[in-house]
C-alpha cells in the first residue's frame, strides 16, 4: 500500500508552527506510513525542521505565504487567501495531490474550506464534523458538531449513515450503536426535527439504531454514534469540555484547600493521573470533517506535537480502511435507490 | 403578611409519601410562614403525620385517592385523572384556595398540568421550566428546560424577562446578566431561532442583555440567566446532571483502585464533600414553572424532606416578593405596547 499523503498546516493553530511542525516529524520517526506536506511560510518550515532528525524524503514543504488568523471572517478568508497555507493545503486535497489535511486553525475557516474548496462527495447532503468524545466505557462519536445548523432529516439520516462508517473503521467498533439526542426516550418525544428524523433512522437498515439517547447517558457511553444537529452537537461538545474543566478545577483547589487534604491529594495523584490521561482525547488524533472528497481533520486550536502526530495516525487508518469510497458507496446507493 | 398556602402533593415521587410528608412537617417545624395542604390518600397522610409533633393548624389534608404515575401519558392522565394528587392540587391554585404547589411526581404531568390546569397569565405565551444550575461563582437559571420545543423568538424573549425577575426577587441578583445559549459569541453566530432572538434582546431595555454564551462558560457562572429553548435546555440540564456523576464517579472508583489513593481518600473527604454541597441544588428548593396563575415548582424525583423544606420556603420567598404580580405586569406592558 502507499504512503498516504498528509498535508499539515504548519501555520495554524496557538503552538504553531513549533508544535505542528514536531509532531510532524515525530510521526514520521515513529514509523507512520506518510508523505507529509507541510504548508505555509518555507523559510520558517525549513528552519523548524533543521532542528530534528528524520527521513527527509517523507516530509515536504509547500511555500503558502499568508496565513489565516481567527480574527478573519471564515468564509470570506477562505475566498481571498487563496496563499494561505489552509487554502493551499485544502486545494491539494481537493486536486488529488493530497488524501488527506490536518489544521489546528481557525474552526471556522476550516469548515468553510471543507465545503468550499475541497468539496463534499457525490451524494453526501452536508458535511458533519464528528468529534470523539470521552465516555466510561470509551469514546463515541458525536456527528454534527459543525457549522450546519439548522439541518433536515435527510442530513441527520445520512450523518447517522457516515458516524457508523467512521466508527466501523478508525475505531473498530462492530456493528455501532446508533443513537438521537432526545429529550426522552420515547418515539413520540422531541422537537419537529427528531420526530421527522427518527422513523428515517428506525427504517434504515445500514445502521444499528438503537432509539432516542438522554443527554445525561451520553457519558455513559450509552451509543457509539450520537447523532444530532450541529447546534445541540456544538452545546453538547462545549458543555462537555467547560463542565469537566470546572469540576475538575474545583476538585484541585478544594484539596489544596488544607494541608490535611493536601497530602491526601498527593496520595491520589497517581491514580487521578491515569484517568486525566483516559479522558484526554488527544490520542485518538482529531474531528473528521466527513463526506468530503479527502479528509479534513480539525485539530484544537491548542494543540501539541501528540495531537497532530495521533491526526496521523488517524489519518492513514482513514486512508487504509478507504472510508471514503465506503461513504461514496453508502450514500450513492441511497442516491440510487431515491431515484427508483 | 398572610401565610403562603402551599399545596403539596403528598403522592409524587419515589420517596412518596414518606419523605415527602417529613419535608412539610420539618418546614413548618422550622418557622415557615406558610399553611401546608397535602393532597392525597387521607388515611396514609394521615397515619404519617401521627409520626410527628407539629402545629397541626399550619397542615391540612386533601383527599385525593387518584395517582399519577411516570408511566401515564401525561397529556391524558391530567385530563382524566380529575382526582389525582396533583389535579386536585392544581385547580386548588387555579381557583386561588392555594398560592402554589409542589410536586415530585411525573415532569410530563407538571408540565402539561401546569398549562392546562392551573393556566398561564395573561400576556403570557408560553410557561417555561427555569431549574437553577450549580457553577463556580453560585447559580445560574437556565429558563427553558421545560416541554415548550420548537419555541419562536417573542417566547424566548419572554423567557428572559421571566428570568430576571425571578433572579431578582428570589435570588437576589441584582441586574441580573441575561445571555443567549449560542454556538458563538458574535451576534451574528447561530441558528435562526437565535438569530431572529438575538436583537430582539438585544433591544430589550427591561432585562440586562450581556449577548451570546457558549455552553463551555456557562459552568463558570458567565450569565445569571440562561436562555434557550427548551430542547437544548434539556440537553443543557441532562448533560450537566450526567456528566458531574460521571467524572465523580469515576474519581471515586480511582481512588478506590489502590490502596495509597485509598487512604488519601480519606484525607480529602472533608474537603470533597463541603464542595459537593455546594453543587447540590437541593437547598436551593425546585424548578419553578414560570409565568402561570400560580406557582407551580417541580423538584427533582428523587427529592427527600430537604428538597420539600427548600421549595417550601421557595414558594414563600415568591409570594412575599409578588414576583406573579411582578411578571404580569412586566408581560402585560408588553401587550400594552404591542397595541399602541
Amino acid at each position: 500500500m502507499s504512503n498516504t499523503k498528509i498535508v499539515v498546516d504548519a501555520m495554524g493553530g496557538d503552538y504553531a508552527p513549533e508544535w505542528i511542525i514536531r509532531g510532524a516529524v515525530e510521526a514520521i520517526n515513529e514509523g507512520a506510513k506518510a508523505h507529509i506536506i507541510l504548508t505555509g511560510k518555507e523559510d520558517i518550515i525549513k528552519s523548524e525542521l533543521a532542528k530534528y532528525t528524520y527521513d527527509s524524503s517523507a516530509i515536504t514543504i509547500v511555500d503558502a505565504q499568508e496565513e489565516i488568523t481567527c480574527h478573519d471572517a471564515p468564509v470570506s478568508a477562505v475566498r481571498t487567501k487563496k496563499n494561505s497555507s489552509l487554502v493551499v493545503g485544502m486545494n491539494m486535497v481537493k486536486n488529488g495531490e493530497a488524501d488527506a489535511i490536518i489544521s489546528a486553525g481557525s474552526s471556522g475557516a476550516i469548515l468553510a474550506g471543507g465545503q468550499l474548496v475541497v468539496g463534499r462527495s457525490k451524494g453526501v447532503k452536508r458535511s458533519p464534523l464528528a468529534p470523539l468524545l470521552p465516555t466510561n466505557k470509551g469514546y463515541s462519536l458525536l456527528i454534527d458538531c459543525g457549522a450546519n445548523v439548522d439541518a433536515r432529516p435527510e442530513h441527520l439520516l445520512q450523518f447517522a449513515k457516515m458516524g457508523s462508517i467512521y466508527m466501523e473503521n478508525i475505531e473498530k467498533v462492530k456493528n455501532p450503536r446508533v443513537a438521537i439526542v432526545n429529550i426522552g426516550d420515547e418515539e413520540e418525544k422531541g422537537n419537529a426535527l427528531v420526530k421527522e428524523t427518527y422513523p428515517l433512522l428506525k427504517a434504515c437498515k445500514d445502521i444499528n439504531f438503537i432509539g432516542s439517547i438522554e443527554a445525561r447517558e451520553i457519558p455513559n457511553g450509552a451509543a457509539d454514534v450520537i447523532v444530532c444537529e450541529a447546534f445541540v452537537g456544538n452545546v453538547i461538545l462545549k458543555l462537555y469540555e467547560g463542565l469537566a474543566k470546572m469540576l475538575l478545577g474545583e476538585i484541585k483547589k478544594t484539596i489544596m484547600s488544607s494541608f490535611k487534604s493536601k497530602i491526601g491529594g498527593l496520595l491520589i495523584k497517581s491514580s487521578l493521573s491515569g484517568l486525566k490521561e483516559r479522558f484526554n482525547a488527544k490520542n485518538k488524533g482529531g474531528a473528521p470533517l466527513l463526506g468530503l472528497k479527502g479528509l479534513v481533520v480539525k485539530i484544537h486550536g491548542n494543540s501539541h506535537n501528540e495531537e497532530v502526530k495521533s491526526a496521523i495516525f488517524q489519518c492513514i487508518t482513514f486512508k487504509e480502511n478507504d472510508v471514503n469510497r465506503k461513504i461514496a458507496d453508502e450514500l450513492g446507493k441511497e442516491m440510487v435507490s431515491s431515484n427508483e
